[in-house]
């Protein structure tokens, strides 16, 4: 990009490496970050330097969070006994904007994944069945709908039954507004096992 | 956003200020910085800071650059007396890419448009003007095929007649590949009028 002078360059180079933003967009972003007011680029670095600076896992659901407790966790209204377990912080926040869910959460930071080597000791379970030594009513399973967030489930739902505390997973089925037409047989076939009366 | 963290939503938030970028592409960016090498983000933020600081714009073409003149105009093998007049350096970008330009450029940061209320004293064309009463032999107007694009294209031709210095607009007709049956009816107009004699 021998055409951009150097320190946009730099700038697009940066951007592009984020995932998503391909060389077009870190173009355009580069450009209305050149005509940006100062304090307003001053004001996005800083916080890009101050969020990772001060990141760190809740000591709780091992969410990402600035606090040692994350809001969640530090929320007394919240059901404490109750656990939904997910992949990653984005999956929580998901959750939260359903406004349904009044419990706590653990985030995982992954699934297993023998493909890509990743084991049980890999992703934040020992936290997990630490925290089921308290007082814990039930358990929910809310990794993906993935290969590897149902080996998961199994994985956690084995782990978990010798403790006696109830373990859910959550529903597999035909979302929303899906047309049955273009939902692939695994899905249709999960519908129809889980189906239930009226 | 009250279930993320102070400063991991303030980055949230920032991030989704930028165009392009929704709340899902803010929360996935953001989690994909939390994750990112402290140093990369610190270069990150360098970059968008140092870039903001040092830009201004090329004293020749008007581009946005940290030098006082940018790459091309201050490369000596390009011919200096062809100028290209585009409407920002993204556009000066998408025609380097081509590798088929060997003029310079202008760029006018923005286009004449009555509707948002930008006149000409709102672009840079008294800078394209002063840079005419040097040895000019062509002005190709590349402006946008827009409304505006056209009005700009319109009024800088008639600006540029009396100088006596040849003036030409860039092709407007079928994209290559396009399918004539989805092109639009003005743009097949314009490959029309525009025909070419093989």
């Amino acid at each position: 990009m021998e055409y951009f002078s150097r320190e946009i360059g730099r700038l697009i180079g940066e951007l592009s490496s984020l995932p998503g933003i391909g060389s077009k967009s870190a173009q355009r972003l580069a450009f209305h970050i050149m005509n940006m007011p100062k304090d307003d680029v001053k004001r996005l670095s800083d916080a890009l330097v101050t969020a990772r600076e001060n990141v760190c896992y809740c000591r709780e659901c091992q969410t990402l969070t600035d606090d040692e407790v994350c809001p969640i966790c530090a929320n007394p209204k919240r059901n404490h006994r109750m656990i939904m377990v997910v992949e990653d912080s984005r999956d929580m926040a998901a959750y939260e904007k359903t406004r349904e869910y009044e419990g706590v959460y653990h985030v995982l930071h992954g699934a297993i994944s023998p493909m890509q080597g990743i084991g049980p000791e890999d992703i934040k379970l020992a936290e997990l069945m630490q925290r089921l030594q308290h007082e814990v009513d039930e358990v929910i399973i809310a990794t993906n709908s993935s290969l590897e967030g149902e080996t998961t489930a199994m994985y956690l739902s084995k782990l978990i039954k010798p403790t006696g505390i109830k373990t859910t997973r959550i529903a597999s089925g035909v979302p929303v507004g899906g047309d049955l037409e273009y939902i692939d047989e695994v899905t249709l076939t999960r519908a129809l096992e889980g189906r239930t009366e009226l």
